[in-house]
């Protein structure tokens, strides 16, 4: 259920038709377009009716709040994130095989979904409380997935003795940071771009 | 002079006195960290008078636009950057020791303005007009500093033939995405940092 992590609020908490989750999940495609242009904070509920054709009370019947509309936006891309990481730990492979694989899928994730990953990685800290433990935990999830690959391949003797955290942070680095400039239309596909990127970062730690 | 770049105001385009410079980036600093709290759209001047203590009169004299002290920020670190690079591609040494240096003195400057780093890696949309040439120009120079010494690095037979402009993009990814995680208390200074970042990145793309 692509919103039940992060739901706090009653009023969206419960199963609804798949009608509603359509449509709730074309709010959240439209209202991460209008936050990346404008951000969370200058952005107001007034601009998000426009821009979803919606009146207040039909907005807050699908959205709740606008924080959980926030943590709707994280959800669709740590959804997805989160899905490649459970594929990629469960796959056969050696490490390289499985962290060229994670770094394809996160820069495919990357260029499908460019204004849910600017939102994403720029206001993260206004998620409070629950949602922001949720959000915090997740993202967690995914840097020890990255970890674990590279202490495998340490000691399977793969990848030399580098500091797995330090590392993973490094190639999330790399990775994330694509968001500014890797386009669905660019010269090169996000496909491309992992592998060259694999390439470099796999000689880097080769033992 | 650090404002000279993208003053585009009359009231804020001459030369000032020390006094008047000083307290003007006593204001930036003030401000980017405001900023980085509640975003720049989502900021309002009422906000940054209080945070600066300043009269909205006496708070125009010295920023004369909101987007001018936007540009402010961003200069406070491109004057490093730039300067940086500037000794970078003057110094002697191997493209290897240079992309080491370079990557160094960049992890610094990002250990000691994070909030200006954040503003300036979140807000530089907001720039218009000349502003936002000049930042992209600016920018554009660091970025084939970088490129430039792995062209040179490969025409030396030092490096592989990769592609500079996609390398250069990785090796920009994975130290500025650091503002996120690298603390001046933290475990591992920003040069210690710089020094495994330079490791792996260089095994990646020696030949």
């Amino acid at each position: 259920m692509p919103t039940s992590r992060t739901t706090a609020e009653p009023n969206t908490g419960g199963r609804r038709s798949p009608n509603w989750e359509n449509r709730r999940q074309a709010i959240i495609d439209t209202s991460a377009r209008v936050f990346a242009r404008g951000g969370y904070h200058g952005t107001g509920i007034a601009e998000l009716c426009e821009a979803n054709e919606l009146g207040k009370g039909a907005l807050y019947h699908y959205i709740g709040s606008k924080e959980e509309l926030l943590a709707g936006i994280h959800d669709r891309v740590m959804d997805e994130v989160l899905q490649s990481s459970e594929r990629v730990t469960h796959a056969s492979g050696t490490p390289t095989e499985r962290l060229t694989r994670l770094g394809d899928e996160l820069l495919d994730i990357i260029a499908r979904y460019p204004d849910h990953v600017w939102v994403f990685l720029h206001e993260f800290p206004a998620l409070t409380g629950e949602r922001a433990e949720v959000f915090h935990g997740r993202r967690r999830t995914y840097e020890q997935t990255v970890e674990s690959i590279l202490a495998e391949g340490i000691a399977a003797g793969e990848f030399r003795n580098v500091d797995p955290r330090l590392t993973s942070l490094a190639w999330l680095g790399m990775h994330n940071y694509t968001y500014l400039w890797l386009k669905p239309d660019g010269n090169l596909s996000a496909h491309e771009v992992a592998s060259r990127f694999a390439d470099l970062f796999i000689r880097g730690i080769a033992s």
